[in-house]
């Protein structure tokens, strides 16, 4: 399946979402999140009363990283809080900055967060049936507001690449937190433009 | 929509295929495809019979052709034949040939038959459920081997470009037709390597 020189096929299961077959597989917990969720503390003190829970998990059909070569899989989401931030991938630009990404909803309820470093910000529902387009330059977070896992396909280009590190360093612009049992979209005060 | 410079979401019904916002749609119908069905003659006979019938069309979330954005969509491919042959799209390679495409089957019952152009040749199933990958330099065609609707999402490159040409010149390796009231994928004696 990884000699992506040859065409091939797999299974999705599109009433629950699970990908059937898969070539890498990735699991996210809250510790490997640290970084990233506004309330450190309570990230700490989650990490250890629910002994470090998966948030999320991606299951990808992957090429080599080469020219034309599309990575395609599922992210399932967990539902769950940090404090009153709910539960979200880690988020990032594309590393080789000109590589879209597509999201198609296939279960649960959220919101993909979207920024660009020129200081552009932008939110999108995500739930079954729901497609989200993220162009070049855009970084992009999901954000599990629902009380069921979050799943999605997507699709991008193999040589697209992931910049973690700036989202680690600078954050997002924006949280999604619950208030009053909704969610918010409210400012990050750590942001750092 | 059409300004792929933002991100933007649209809806699609994982049901019955359908996608409910798109800035482009073909139509194409089976005068159209007389150069690439097998039997010029029965298009004709069935053009005049049937009042030039719809073969299959796209709707397509089309971003400007610019590097690193996607264009997606849904085909939908209507049952019928040509003969013995069955009601297929065109088929075509990437004009800029690196180039990949994903297509996830969302109803009926197909054959997708890939090729390259240095002479291989895949085919696999396509139906709800099926995703199929489909790496750069391999042209494909959809196949409808079934009594119903086939339809599909499918995510590209927006600069990848379509070639058609070279296949309504030279043809595809092989047929598709039915044989005993089963497909068969048989050499396409008219094909020009």
């Amino acid at each position: 399946m990884a000699n992506a020189t040859k065409p091939y096929s797999v299974a999705i299961d599109l009433g629950s979402g699970a990908l059937k077959s898969f070539n890498k597989k990735v699991e996210v917990k809250l510790r490997d999140l640290r970084g990233f969720f506004y309330d450190r503390g309570a990230v700490d003190a989650a990490v250890y009363g629910l002994k470090n829970p998966t948030v999320y998990e991606y299951f990808e059909n992957s090429q080599p990283s080469a020219r034309g070569q599309m990575n395609f899989g599922v992210t399932t989401l967990n539902p769950g809080k940090v404090g009153s931030e709910y539960y979200m991938t880690r988020g990032h630009y594309h590393a080789k900055k000109r590589a879209a990404e597509i999201y198609v909803g296939l279960g649960g309820k959220g919101i993909v967060v979207m920024q660009t470093k020129e200081g552009r910000f932008f939110h999108s529902p995500i739930s079954r049936g729901r497609i989200v387009y993220i162009p070049p330059l855009w970084a992009h977070r999901t954000v599990n507001t629902g009380e069921e896992k979050l799943s999605f396909f997507y699709a991008y280009a193999s040589d697209a690449g992931h910049d973690y590190g700036t989202i680690r360093r600078k954050g997002f612009a924006k949280l999604v937190v619950e208030k009053g049992g909704r969610p918010k979209i409210i400012d990050n005060p750590k942001y750092s433009p």
